[in-house]
């Protein structure tokens, strides 16, 4: 019987994401009934035509949908503002391994009417059942953005402008640090034209560059200026090389481009990018940044740093090829030197991304032995046979 | 065994509400570590200090302990901006029923590495194990704030008020609601004077008031001034017939006094209260404040509400005489009704209070069967011999 679960559990999913209608957006709650198969950019788009605002924006926003996100509590840019896809489930309907149905969460802002059983099937990955409609929470739409780029010299003075900015009472909509090796990987990789960037300063002098961060504010236009002022001010107090406020639509894809291009610039450079979403305490991001550099030094391997600064979620993208099996397998050695690393500065192996199988052989480095017999206790409670999504987060 | 229980899980409680240090303030991950007994009040007062804010604000602030927030998941009025206790627990030690030690949950802002076993406990009103310690998120210190008043001639203006409030991308840290019922109290029971009265305007011409708000702002100033505007600009589209702004600290206090008097001035007006804290989707509070109002008239029971409208949770006071079966018993038909009315507007019969023993005898009303067997299940799961605050929450 388990042996045929996975396929059995994989038709399931198929079935869950043909699911995909918006049932209802409440202009007046604030809310938006979906079907689990709607992807998560279209739900997006449908609430701006309401002047709302569904702030969970995973990277793969434009193909990943409601339920995986639901399932893997997906974060992304705008985390450090809004929180992650966790904080906008109100309530679903799940379907149990033994073909019950569960009701949990409320219909309101608030509810504290026995456990709460919603959050413990988000985030799990489908290992414990499956949402077939869920109430996610929306936010008012802000009226305006502005995006700007910032360049440093050092590791530190970038770290330390992101918690200025943020004790400043500042909370950029988005704050993504770009590490010194991920655009140089663009320069390399050709994904981005001389003149794209010189125009964004990455030629001239940008030897000197350790770090960038991709900030926007968001909210209204008076207390825009107001932020990005401060913002403004903060980074020249930390001696930031370089300041770029966006200043068109064009300009904004410019800024944004830089970030865009490290994927497809260090998939040009290696076969194999192993990407993993490790998080630390913010304050830690320079002890994090510069023992990864030394990782990727003592194994000889291209490690590109970059994510979420404000959160302390970075994303570190091992280059290898997975054909070349001594190069691989220092690779993997250099995954676990970056997790322990991570664990060393009281952070996490995954801030976004989940356990699935890639990190399966990692989690008892995190995990407490009583905290995975726990989790193995529930996972046995709702599903005894072991049907929902068999094989994945546990060793 | 379980017959010692109950007397023995207090003396424990008694012993963890003693251990009550702030262990850390971590001023650059914004972050607070402490021990369970540490006093709400406190935390906020330590958090100023370093220019941070710990926003949940239970009325209870003052004696409540964080332990005792965690177990209920309590609310207050900055839910509605800045949402409730759940939303603040980062990490926990948690000692289970049988003597083992759990410590769920991240020291980051993200995390997503198995179950979100630490949700579980949170709100769990003491019944699966004990917080020995927790590490709380925190937020920088807004730098301003604005209080006013405003009242209406009609409920569903109020109503209206609040949801156009919030669409305009303004977010209050308070926007609470007065009831008619809850001024007249007050009035009636002299807490407060008419020289006072009449300087808030609840004298003269207050027959035409049916609901008042009491809205705060907070942030920047630029930021206030401009969302103030639009407040006042809202109001008076809505057909507000007052609106007061209070300039100096001692007219905050005397806009607070209004809210603040009504708990004191019910209990002089009958020698019971029983303080329900349904909460519905916002928009329909004017069904449900008018539905109350019925409730209280068909039934000859004075009722008198106020609460948090910005997120739907209302405090409906059933105001009768334990000592008095009859009266008693008309008074327990009514809450029950309130609850069904509640219900039927999809809303929750506690937002922010919890279960305990006073709604007991309700919850299936709330919560389907399955969530209750399966809410038993994880009770049993964790707290087989049942010595975990027992007799509380589950009928």
């Amino acid at each position: 019987f388990v042996g045929a679960a996975t396929p059995l559990f994989g038709g399931i999913v198929l079935l869950f994401t043909r699911m995909n209608k918006i049932l209802e957006i409440d202009e007046k709650n604030f809310t938006a009934r979906v079907q689990p198969g709607v992807v998560t950019a279209n739900l997006q788009k449908e609430a701006r035509k309401h002047q709302l605002f569904y702030p969970p924006d995973p990277a793969s926003l434009k193909v990943s949908t409601i339920g995986g996100n639901i399932a893997m509590g997906s974060g992304g840019p705008s985390a450090v503002k809004y929180g992650v896809t966790k904080d906008y489930v109100l309530s679903g309907r799940i379907i149990l391994p033994n073909g019950e149905l569960l009701t949990p969460g409320v219909e309101t802002m608030k509810g504290v009417v026995g456990y709460d059983i919603l959050r413990l099937f988000v985030g799990s990955e489908g290992t414990l059942g499956i949402f077939s409609e869920v109430l996610l929470k929306l936010l008012p739409a802000p009226a305006s953005k502005k995006t700007m780029l910032a360049s440093f010299k050092n590791l530190h003075a970038c770290t330390e402008t992101v918690v200025s900015i943020l004790h400043a009472g500042v909370t950029p909509s988005t704050m993504e640090f770009i590490d010194r090796s991920a655009v140089d990987a663009i320069m390399q990789s050709a994904v981005m034209s001389d003149a794209q960037a010189e125009s964004l300063g990455l030629k001239e002098g940008f030897h000197a560059v350790e770090g960038l961060l991709l900030i926007e504010l968001d909210g209204s236009e008076t207390s825009i200026s107001e932020e990005l002022q401060r913002v403004k001010d903060i980074c020249a107090e930390k001696g930031c090389l370089s300041f770029q406020l966006a200043k068109s639509d064009e300009e904004v894809e410019n800024l944004w481009r830089v970030r865009r291009s490290i994927s497809p610039a260090v998939g040009k450079l290696k076969p194999t990018k192993i990407n993993e979403d490790i998080t630390v305490p913010r304050s830690e991001l320079p002890k994090l940044i510069n023992g990864v550099k030394e990782i990727a030094k003592r194994n000889n391997v291209l490690i590109v740093c970059f994510g979420h600064a404000g959160d302390g979620n970075i994303h570190v993208n091992i280059m290898t090829d997975r054909e070349n099996k001594e190069e691989y397998a220092i690779a993997l050695k250099a995954v676990e030197e970056v997790f322990d690393l991570t664990l060393a500065l009281h952070g996490t192996i995954s801030g976004e991304h989940g356990v699935g199988t890639a990190k399966q052989p990692y989690i008892a480095k995190e995990l407490s032995e009583n905290e995975i017999k726990w989790m193995k206790e529930l996972k046995k409670l709702f599903d005894p046979h072991n049907i929902m999504n068999p094989g994945k987060m546990f060793p």
